[in-house]
């Protein structure tokens, strides 16, 4: 029986490790934004992206190394999209997991620039694992157009009109998918991939896995923001409503997402029938499925 | 005899109508980051940058459509940079050019992202180009470092705490070499690698070049915002003086400085001995010691 809470756990320790080598500076010139860019990168949260990056990987015999790099890269974009967001221009936000945001932290201009070097660096990471030239490629390809225009920053510029996706479901489908989604399926590709595997058809089961469970990760996280325990979660409920936020629940009933919750994550373990070992992968799904936080 | 100028502006006419192709956008969804980025990546300049590219890959024997894949990448960054630059929290730009500055037209918000885009999108482009995935891995490397928090940003951050440079001619120089002479030594061995030019000592002699015509063109800025005559220029002289800024002449005399520049011009002339085919790259070098705007 694996207990995937303790799995996620103990992958996103090492992954703190490796990410606490990443950006090191002797120089006490650029000191200010090595400081602001490793204060976001170093605090915490679940790491779920690294971890579908590392169990991929696993699961197809790569080595660790290279894809601790790759969760590093990813991990780094990830950050870098939160510091940008939560500046006063984009969602004002003071706080992140309980600390100050970036700006409130070390002042406008400094979190602007350590964003803009975890997004640059991130690409130095990622070019410098150790992995065959053509595959590095296909791997930098897949996170900057992901990461870029026409996948999660195309997804934010969405949401920034949010009249848009008022009355229209599909709309809405598609900004989660660009502003979350097209990271999640870049994490499980970059697994993949650092496990040195081209295979058109284990990409694609890859996937097919991660645009399930990150719509599940989306759906779970609009009911648990109107109908879940504010002790579990550590925050108020209702922040979505209160902001007359548009959610799936703003077009079907709490019942009927679950459903197709439920659905999407039996879609989700299903397409990784041909990909050995999937017994951690096929838990994650679940545990995202049945969170409470 | 080489008609620099001319040289220079076919060229950027060149880059120009390839820069024209790397963002297209079919949705509208997506349209108004697009849009933004095109218009201050559309928006001119001599295109310097990319012109040292062609012209190293051109003397080395280098594809052009590979050189031109590599000038968009670096444009796109440099463009980046610019937008980021003139944003409220950083130096508070309306203009740009003769046009309003990207947040001026756009929004904060959009220009933010647009910067984002530009900067990601920058590796897909490169990623993306028709040459050796061994070479490209060493351009993204490149890149990615020059561009990184130990390179241009490193001198953002630097330039951000002026009272530091105050009275340091050698801090002064280091904040130079990083936030300018990163990308144009970057642009000199993006040339020779896009001729799939690996070869140590021609890198080395590039980015020797490269490290000289950089100082060169900081140190006549300096001098024409001082002592430039308004109608070359089209815009007042003074500036630097009147926001106090330190610039070499804050150490040096004029003509200490343009001694300084013609003799740092010699200097990357001689380095490129070695580089066949090298006379327009030459007159560039006068060119930028002699420019009057």
């Amino acid at each position: 029986m694996i207990n995937i809470e303790k799995e996620i756990k103990t992958t996103a320790e090492k992954v703190d490790a490796h990410l606490n080598s990443v950006l090191n500076c002797e120089d006490a010139d650029l000191k200010a934004v090595f400081d602001a860019a490793n204060y976001s990168l170093l605090s915490g949260g679940k790491r779920i992206r690294p971890f579908i990056i590392l169990q991929f990987a696993r699961a197809l015999g790569g080595n660790e190394d290279v894809a601790l790099d790759f969760a590093a890269s990813l991990e780094m974009i990830h950050t870098y999209s939160l510091i940008h967001d939560d500046l006063p221009c984009m969602d004002n936000d003071d706080y992140r997991r309980g600390k100050l945001s970036n700006h409130k932290a070390f002042g406008e201009a400094t979190a602007l620039l350590a964003g803009d070097a975890l997004l640059t660096d991130a690409f130095f990471v990622l070019s410098s694992a150790n992995l065959h030239p053509g595959v590095l490629i296909e791997a930098i390809k897949l996170l900057s157009y992901n990461a870029g225009c026409r996948g999660m920053i195309g997804g934010q510029v969405m949401d920034m009109t949010p009249e848009l996706l008022k009355d229209d479901f599909e709309r809405l489908n598609k900004m989660y998918s660009l502003k979350t989604g097209a990271l999640i399926i870049t994490a499980a590709k970059l697994g993949c991939l650092a496990a040195n595997v081209l295979d058109k058809k284990i990409l694609s089961s890859a996937e097919e896995y991660a645009r399930n469970i990150g719509v599940v990760f989306q759906i779970v996280d609009d009911i648990l923001d109107r109908y879940g325990d504010e002790k579990d979660l550590g925050k108020p409920v209702g922040s979505d409503a209160k902001n007359d936020k548009t959610t799936c629940l703003s077009f079907i009933s709490k019942e009927e997402a679950f459903e197709k919750a439920k659905q999407l994550t039996d879609e989700a373990v299903s397409s990784i029938s041909n990909i050995p070992n999937n017994e951690i992968l096929t838990s994650l799904a679940y545990f995202l499925l049945n969170r409470k936080k």
